[in-house]
């Protein structure tokens, strides 16, 4: 059988370990490919990422990077077409989907405060927390993803392991790495904005009734944090249910400004006195908005207008 | 104006401050109530929890606790009715369904070595991951939480604070704690089995189609993770929509042996092969799952064998 990709940490390969070249880091299995930054497929997903001071495009915070996509360049590392999702760049995207932890690898860097002095040293798990489009200076698009450190709460929750169906190749992780929660931290002005929208969606009009109370999710049209730093504002805050707060995160509908969709059917429901900053409606598009060949008919139920009283 | 509940790290009161007694909580704004284990309301949330030695259903694990809800005491601590989820029991489970953080305090408890020597350690803060319903040895309901320690990462991530609407009484956070991005960590056995179900929700048949392939949730049946320790196997996961997973978890709704839903019309579509175990499903309406007065529909869309094709 085929070598199968495996994703998580490598046996013996803890978070600090130095490789001299990209042969060793291929001899142990923590970065397969020897030219690639990205390893992975996107079927697969990616297992691991290279970061080194090639992509000056990139951004380092330590527990946050952002890192850019591959292609569009010359051999002198220069922008000279527009990146497509495709390749690693996809894969990248598969691992947000699927929240599979991506294994970052720093390459020296001098410029780079995170950077190891010599080498490539492994720095543990991340995960693909979003991915975006924009323009870099010479006018072509490139893709950015934003990588965020898993924690060891995040990535430590046991479970039963079974011996079928969870071997990778033959590594058996000891401890199988599980989050099946949703985290959604909402600020205080995000919780009034749902109370006001009863927690209807402004989409498609759904209230989730628990036993406990009805719940919805605030959306951050223009994301907060860096590199979007999105304001924490009504103007910038949408009430949704997690199907239309996950599509539009992930792209698949957007908002004119006449608060018209494109993507789906249909048009933002809105209540009086809560006005939407159309640059924040701008940026999503431009940024998270990827049309579709066709419009596929992902609308739930009927706007927000009709429907509100049920 | 009244003083408002304030949620997340008090000024001045880092984790591991020790306190002589409930008074000094009090005046230090860590936990409010001078009796209640739980300080917070149904309509705004618990902002802090006392753990003591009185509840011998707790187990504390130190980043995670099974709480026990209050009520359905005799003033000796026995079990003498069943508790009911109001008050502050209720206000937890508005904690859960916002993500609000709370706070934990340990009070002196010899039996427990994550607790104190003397007084009450505030412990830093937690969050409500999920709650449910069990019944204890002599016979009555008790309600239980899992709460999970807040990392830093899940907490830090600065948004543009903006004046209006984010204060809380006299005490404007520095940085406001927000996560609004949904981390589902699925298992290689879970994503085997959203492939083969083609990413279409085992409820309603909608397949999120994002630009780079298609969006869904894996959900188990009976939780992976103390105390619950559902098992990693096809027969205890479905592939579920955001909108259904939140629902499942939530107990709005849940599955009979025949695989009719209780709590919304219809019927859980299964494919050829995937045997759901009966045992789990038991667990999950016992846990979970918890009648409201009439069925809100909350349906969308049609059964998934009606509407694969699409």
């Amino acid at each position: 059988m085929a070598k199968v990709r495996f994703f998580g940490e490598i046996p013996h390969n803890p978070p600090g370990t130095v490789y001299q070249n990209r042969i060793q880091m291929n001899a142990a299995g923590v970065h397969m490919p020897t030219q690639a930054g990205i390893s992975g497929t996107p079927r697969e997903g990616a297992d691991s990422v290279v970061i080194s001071g090639g992509y000056k495009d990139d951004i380092d915070q330590g527990d946050v990077i952002i890192y850019t996509g591959h292609g569009g360049r010359d051999d002198r590392w220069r922008h000279i077409a527009d990146q497509e999702l495709t390749k690693g760049n996809l894969a990248l995207v598969r691992s947000q989907l699927e929240g599979l932890p991506v294994r970052v690898i720093r390459g020296a860097d001098r410029r780079n405060p995170y950077a190891p002095a010599s080498g490539y040293r492994y720095d543990g798990l991340f995960r693909v927390e979003s991915h975006w489009r924009e323009v870099e200076e010479g006018g072509f698009q490139i893709w950015r993803f934003r990588l965020v450190r898993e924690t060891a709460s995040s990535i430590s929750v046991p479970s039963v392991p079974e011996t079928t169906g969870i071997e990778r190749g033959n590594r058996i992780p000891s401890r199988t790495t599980v989050t099946t929660q949703r985290v959604i931290r909402d600020t205080a002005l995000a919780r009034e904005l749902k109370q006001r929208y009863d927690h209807s969606c402004q989409i498609c009009g759904l209230r989730i009734s628990t036993p406990s109370g009805s719940y919805a999710e605030a959306a951050h049209i223009r994301p907060l944090g860096s590199p979007h730093n999105g304001p924490d504002t009504a103007s910038n805050i949408l009430c949704l249910c997690p199907n239309h707060h996950t599509m539009f995160d992930l792209g698949v509908f957007s908002i004119n400004d006449d608060l018209s969709l494109v993507g789906l059917h249909g048009t933002l429901s809105i209540l009086p006195g809560h006005a939407i900053d159309t640059a924040h409606l701008a940026y999503h598009r431009q940024h998270f908005y990827e049309e579709l060949d066709r419009i596929v008919d992902q609308t739930i139920g009927l706007p927000v207008s009709d429907d509100r009283s049920r």
